[in-house]
């Protein structure tokens, strides 16, 4: 293994791994440092062009803190989050659809009673949500774990208020005994992700726009049921074709209607898969 | 662009990209979307496995420090850094060959006259070094910056001793006026790369041994000359053909022969290559 050149470092390489114990990790590390020196080899990238790269990624990982994931970000604004999705989302017809986690999820969000204001103060338009939680056999599933997370009218989730100290616009709560939810936030509107890092440098100088088009943010879970992370979308958003994280599913858009008061009501109802039986 | 599935998806991505106003920016991460959404679709990539992915990218960006660079370290390991320098060295034959630059280099290291001790009092056996630096036509350089830098005895480079506060086995010299160049040093031995983060926690799982041939890092620049990063081995080392960053190249590997006095002594000349004249 002396004096390797372009030719065949890449199989020097993958045969440095060949002793490697777990087949899964072995298959994956194989396919990485194959397509890793494809690429650079088809850009024939420069040693000043891979010393970027290493800044890049290093700047991406300093970014990330417990409340900001920018390597997240990158995936998603690369698709790759979307893609890994699309390909682990073989659900029957039915189902409701899964789309991207996003960087914003926290695990310690509060607990609150159906029919509670989860917005905490954040600002924005009044907005009922409510709507079901059922199994693709139409069957009501009772006590769903509903965690639910949103931006404010100003685009920014709590977790981007430096100074905030508690959660706003943010909440989980459980399904009733009919697998009914119903909780009070405030509507959501579209608005860019974080571009004051590395994923902002890189949309920047691809001239491609930030924007994600309204939703919410929801993960449910139940026993015995797949988990579901997934939005409901805002209908008539102008961003819904150009999604900056390549998001969008036509069956995760619902009507958010306004009401005489200047309010809102959305309603969208969740199926989950059954876990396969052992 | 709504709906995207595991099949259309890459080339939606391609496209939000088609706005790039550097035609090589656009070639490039044109490139990278395609391999890396390849290399996912190849294995099949899990939601879980991703995630998984994303904290080992977060946890090697988090151990990068102003003395640490695990992304270096990484890219060594997979053999990026090797294969990028092998593209992109297309140096006339008698040229000195270049390698990895490493994790460890640093840009203020001590100046020092010829002739001085760079170890520093790092521990041991004393090393003469001695040698000249010409270009290819064999023109010796005189007033050449040499740049050296290795481990000591452990192994272990002066940024890795936490509490040291002064550089050691490094420094920063010029050549006199027939081009010569001489310093004391320490001998070097073979040495693990740092374990103790990300980088290590993959070798583990795959079972590669981290250990690098004993060697001295050297930068060499002058005017009208193309810089070279490299390093000089030293011989009859048992890690030359398993080098854990696939660095080795038989023209780079001297002999250090040892005197009767326990020191040792190892010359080794430097050719580069003139810069193309624009």
């Amino acid at each position: 293994m002396r004096n390797l050149n372009q030719d065949n470092i890449t199989q020097a390489v993958i045969a440095s791994f060949s002793n490697t114990p777990d087949p899964r990790l072995k298959e994956i590390i194989t396919s990485l440092v194959q397509h890793l020196h494809s690429f650079a080899r088809e850009v024939k990238l420069t040693e000043e062009e891979w010393f970027k790269g290493i800044q890049y990624l290093t700047a991406t990982g300093h970014k990330c803190t417990d409340v900001r994931q920018e390597f997240i970000l990158l995936s998603d604004v690369l698709g790759l989050s979307m893609l890994t999705i699309a390909m682990n989302q073989d659900k029957p017809p039915g189902c409701t659809e899964a789309t991207v986690f996003g960087p914003f999820f926290l695990e310690d969000a509060p607990h609150y009673e159906l029919g509670a204001d989860v917005s905490n103060g954040a600002k924005g338009a009044p907005c009922w949500v409510e709507g079901s939680v059922r199994g693709l056999g139409g069957e009501p599933i009772p006590n769903a774990t509903i965690n639910v997370w949103q931006a404010d009218e100003d685009g920014l989730y709590d977790v981007q208020y430096e100074s905030l100290g508690h959660s706003q616009a943010r909440g989980i709560m459980k399904s009733d005994d009919k697998g009914r939810y119903y909780f009070k936030t405030i509507v959501a509107e579209p608005y860019p992700i974080p571009v004051d890092g590395p994923v902002g440098t890189l949309l920047g100088a691809t001239q491609r726009h930030p924007w994600r088009p309204a939703h919410l943010h929801f993960m449910v879970e139940a026993p015995g049921y797949e988990r579901l992370i997934t939005h409901v979308f805002r209908d008539k958003d102008s961003y819904l074709d150009s999604d900056a994280v390549f998001g969008v599913r036509q069956s995760l858009v619902a009507d958010w209607t306004q009401l005489p008061d200047g309010s809102f009501r959305m309603d969208y109802d969740f199926v989950l898969n059954p876990k396969a039986k052992a």
